[in-house]
């Protein structure tokens, strides 16, 4: 099982400061599509800012709930997999309030990393079953304390090229087909 | 080689009328530093509506020469490989006028069809060389006419659901990772 969570705070900006994001209108579109295409189970969007959850809130309710949800009943059954979280602690407590052992928490590094796991390995592990919880940083990144948190890094997904700056739509499409897609 | 080409016009509609869509500001943003990142050579927005063709026009000329290449290098990069074209006939003449041949045309669909070819066969011409021009429809996908007329159709991407609803962010992502990711 997967489920998948697009983190606010704390990421990186350019100048590797810690800084907390703005929620965007697309992301959360963008990655609910592509998480019910590959079957993932639930997809958090973690935000401390309350008026940011208030902002996130409406959205996903307008197209659960509201006349988006009757206008477009393909993007209802995207977002029924979406929910807010305010932080990433609040999170993993979330699995322990319903009994659930805390799923194998995973990130995605732009760099090779000691706890680098392939894309194949981490593949044939959800087959047999194991429980995932992937992050996804945006502006420019998982903060550090939170990539030193997690028990699996993924390498970095692109090309040949030395260029690697895809958005975090692109980035977490991509690596939804490489853990889930069918060939 | 890989040229990729974002198709407004024509595309379908909801309800398979044919329509002329919106440019969108993130979709030539995503699919640029997608392409980039993956080493496409060329990347068109074919819009045949003049006003349209000026907003593209000037976000393209922001990112390659303003302000927003001053600030942001690696979106200059990215930017370098976009072009406006009017119709998919004008982007096809471009190629003769440069006194290329015509690349080989590909589409992607959500169904299988007589001309699919498999993503591990294009992949493999591409390697061997070979110049392919990938189009990807806005709105709900390229014109019946555009599905005719090309020479292979791409299978569609996703995992084991029913349910099939990427962005065409999420899509050309996909589909570039597996014509030339590196595992």
């Amino acid at each position: 099982m997967l489920d998948i969570a697009l983190v606010h705070y704390p990421v990186c900006n350019a100048k590797n400061e810690i800084i907390g994001s703005a929620v965007t209108n697309l992301d959360i579109h963008d990655l609910a599509r592509a998480a019910r295409t590959y079957g993932v189970a639930s997809y958090f969007v973690v935000t401390p800012f309350a008026d940011q959850q208030k902002l996130a809130g409406e959205i996903i309710d307008h197209w659960r709930h509201g006349y988006g949800a009757r206008h477009n009943p393909d993007r209802r059954e995207a977002f029924s997999i979406v929910s807010v979280c305010p932080t990433l602690d609040d999170l993993y407590a979330h699995y322990a309030a319903k009994g659930q052992k805390l799923p194998v928490t995973v990130a995605t590094s732009a760099r090779g990393h000691e706890k680098s796991q392939d894309f194949s390995i981490i593949r044939q592990r959800l087959l047999a079953g194991e429980h995932f919880l992937l992050l996804f940083g945006t502006a420019s990144g998982l903060a550090p304390e939170v990539m030193a948190a997690v028990d699996v890094i993924l390498p970095p997904v692109g090309g040949k090229e030395a260029y690697n700056h895809l958005s975090v739509r692109s980035a977490c499409s991509i690596v939804l087909d490489r853990l889930l897609g069918v060939r």
